[in-house]
């Protein structure tokens, strides 16, 4: 960067400027220097005699939270270390718990890892056909194989799959040149938010309860988090005023408010947003110049029938001009869904509406890691072009993945109905994603008990249930909840086998909890 | 993040008091607000109707800059998609030009990707026995398979083996605690270099000529760079004092040198370090509390037999206490060496001598991402791993390896030679990596017409080379180089049949351009 203007960096508005000073910097050489910082001192810079003393690191590296991997976790590799049964419903991770992969998407991944093996003479007894045909339609979106980079968009020829899967499902137009293939979703988001984010004094709208990866991204860029609620008595919807009171307040203290996070279906929240629910925040958005961040990564992970998933594209556009010309991002994986893929990392990012000049900027700065991994773009051309029905492979693949959704259906509703059991506990029920968030009302001796240890009550609650039944969770205020409010989030994603013991082995702790604290 | 306390962030030396204060933020829910900025107003946030305009976006940002893909690359594809051929010359992508992976360890990951195979009757007349053995061993470092998140760190038993491969390089203890797999090397630098870099205050030493990723991805996080030179007339060595220099200056001017980045072998430059030339950076390193971060992703690309790769970490170990003690980070990848197996992205870093509060820091950030991608880290497992001696496929392993190997030494001589047969053209002996980095002494009419097209000289030349002949080259300025002087970088990666003629190709063009300009 230039060294000069660096000093004045935090403070310069127009970022052309220097990138214009910037383009002349290696030609210059480096041996200039910033002027003089008269005001103070060179920065400490070692304690102890490390450099890379915890007391010395960046303060938003050491200041970022993220609960789904935090104190529980820890404590539960832990207990798993020495011995105890550990169930880990802390993230969503379907094939750790036992989810089996589909057979024809690996059948066709194995082959595209092992090209050699499509000219060998027994290749058809080991791989049905149409296996190897989608195995050699996909290589060719590959030059070099799997071992070379790609684009830094990702493969042409998967962008292109993923943009046709985009028209059929919301019937409007998408393009290979508005997606970024990244290593699962986290990385687009993180790339996104640190394009929008330019200091403190940005704003980015985060739903409470959120999943804290925005909390720790936004943190991490050095920008502000704006929380608005979502409101759990009617089933975690978004709560219009409290945006509005949001961005009132941080406009009022000199906030730029510059863009707005929704998850649907929820995360942990489980919700399914109404189409209503999705146009009035599409009008506040465009009113008040926010841009849109939609975060449907679970759009396939849908348990009821009233409100199927309706893409934040799909509504934008509906509403015709000016909504339809709105500036929205929108994320999705192959982690979730019925594939729970998490392994392969394979996710993108649709920018629609997005200045073409923004468009360069990202396109820069994802070659700066030249490219996604292989694997985890061809995971995403299978997840978007299944087999067509009446190919060889269809009936497998369709059993293998109504049996995925069919159960997950079956045990968002055990879960919920096994929360409301039991006294104390109330659960909205998981309409998608895949995760239930029941509220937690603990007697006023478990909170003075937490308060004794420096912990949240509900964190206290999570660490014994941890330890009495190996169940592992994620307390609510790892993801953010209304004051006075306690939740616990788990996965829905024990198999049914197990599943019915993991709600017994709850329910008789929570009994036994509520006994010992009355 | 704690919102009271951001408003203070920039200018707070603790990072633990803040660390506390968020730590509460989830409990007390999202209503708080900074307190009111008193001083001016909310910044500009949208143009033209646009909130992500690319004059809005985050200044570092835009201001970051990737010569690799950058200018040329765009242009060889605009050129490549108009039908011309084009040879891939800016990146090191081996797969790209034709070299093939080890058929070994892609018969290994094939069966991993799918595993219902292993129980096929017919899998052993596909795959070699040795092949389905080392599969099953490690499908057992995947519990839930490829499909599912690892430790955030990479897998225990993938870590294992490579704590055992650097064992055995080095001679002295390594663990899997202290390392961390990563999709490529690139996102562990930046790990490391979001750690290190508090504010624009703290600076980086980072070689010049030097790998673009280390400039663009302090300036995205805010950094100084402050660049120390490489004595190209002594084969790019490391210029102490030049060093030195920088330090002097950088202290005199209130900045914190933080780190030193060392390529090694040299990225573009192509040297070899000497064991001395790294033992004087050491000492230096410890004696001013600078951390080392030592770039050898490509220890296993040598050309020559003078100077076999030495690790930093041995030189450092060698030396003895207290150089023994100092804080070092080591970069290794799948992306390099004989593999080339960029597509996969796997890297690691490992920590050496770094204090355990931090290495639970870096672990934290790393839970953000969950974790990296499976594949890449099996890759890992191979290259560190690969078959034993009197293995089944060890003949057929060994004989692409040595292949690959002996065909990149005759390549980095034949490139050498090209290069300086032409007039005003001077090239170092690429004693390692990939790559050829030739001087060029340009004629002073093709500096003007190059200043008339507002275009550095060397970029004006390579946008020459690459519409005469289709070479895609990367100009010096994009890795910087000495004031006064003009360099390209060009693989060496193009196959032994192609490369003649590449350099034919060049070489009349260099003459043409000499008679068009003199």
């Amino acid at each position: 960067m230039s060294l000069v203007s660096l000093a004045h960096k935090r403070s310069a508005l127009c970022s052309l400027s220097r990138c214009l000073t910037q383009s002349s910097l290696w030609s210059r050489g480096f041996a200039s220097l910033p002027e003089p910082i008269s005001d103070d001192q060179a920065p400490v810079n070692s304690k102890d005699g490390k450099v890379l003393h915890p007391d010395l690191l960046n303060e938003d590296f050491v200041g970022a939270e993220y609960a789904v991997r935090g104190e529980l976790y820890l404590k539960g590799e832990e207990l798993r270390k020495q011995g105890k049964e550990i169930i880990f419903t802390n993230v969503g991770n379907p094939h750790a718990l036992g989810q089996k992969p589909r057979t024809f998407n690996r059948q066709v991944m194995s082959l595209v890892m092992c090209p050699t093996l499509l000219d060998h003479p027994k290749v058809a007894e080991l791989y049905p056909g149409d296996a190897i045909a989608r195995a050699k339609q996909c290589l060719s979106y590959f030059s070099g194989g799997l071992g070379a980079y790609t684009d830094s968009r990702g493969s042409e020829g998967v962008r292109k799959e993923i943009a046709e899967y985009i028209e059929r499902r919301d019937g409007y137009p998408s393009s290979p040149n508005q997606l970024f293939l990244t290593d699962g979703a986290s990385p687009a988001v993180r790339y996104m938010l640190n394009a929008i984010i330019r200091n403190d004094r940005d704003g980015i709208l985060v739903p409470v309860p959120q999943y804290p990866l925005y909390s720790a991204s936004i943190q991490l860029l050095g920008g502000r988090l704006l929380g608005y609620y979502l409101r759990e008595d009617s089933n975690w919807s978004m709560d219009i005023p409290s945006v509005k009171r949001q961005v009132a307040k941080a406009r009022a203290d000199g906030i730029a408010v510059r863009g707005l996070v929704f998850i649907n279906p929820g995360n942990p929240t489980g919700q399914c947003l109404s189409v209503e629910n999705l146009q009035d925040i599409i009008k506040f958005c465009h009113d008040e110049d926010v841009v849109l961040m939609a975060d449907e990564v679970y759009q396939t992970n849908i348990y009821q029938d009233e409100r199927p998933f309706v893409s934040c594209k799909k509504v934008m556009m509906d509403m015709g001009e000016p909504y339809s010309k709105h500036e929205l991002l929108s994320f999705h994986t192959i982690s979730k869904g019925a594939l729970g893929e998490c392994g392969l990392r394979g996710g993108y990012v649709e920018a629609t509406n997005i200045h073409p000049g923004t468009i360069d900027q990202i396109y820069k700065i994802a070659s700066i890691n030249l490219s996604p991994n292989t694997t985890g773009q061809l995971g995403m051309a299978l997840m978007v072009n299944p087999p067509k029905e009446g190919s060889e492979s269809y009936a497998q693949w369709k059993e293998e993945e109504s049996s995925v959704m069919d159960s997950l259906r079956r045990r968002a509703q055990i879960m919920t109905d096994g929360f409301n059991a039991c006294e104390g506990v109330s659960c909205t029920f998981t309409e998608g994603a895949m995760y239930s968030f029941p509220r937690l009302d603990l007697p006023q001796k478990a909170v003075q008990a937490a308060q004794k240890e420096g912990k949240s009550p509900d964190t206290f609650y999570c660490l014994e249930l941890l330890e009495d039944t190996g169940i592992l969770t994620v307390p609510g205020s790892g993801f953010g909840q209304e004051e006075g409010t306690l939740h616990l989030r788990t996965t829905i994603l024990p198999q049914e086998d197990q599943i019915k013991e993991v709600m017994n082995r709850f329910q008789s702790f929570h009994k036994k909890f509520l006994e010992q604290y009355s």
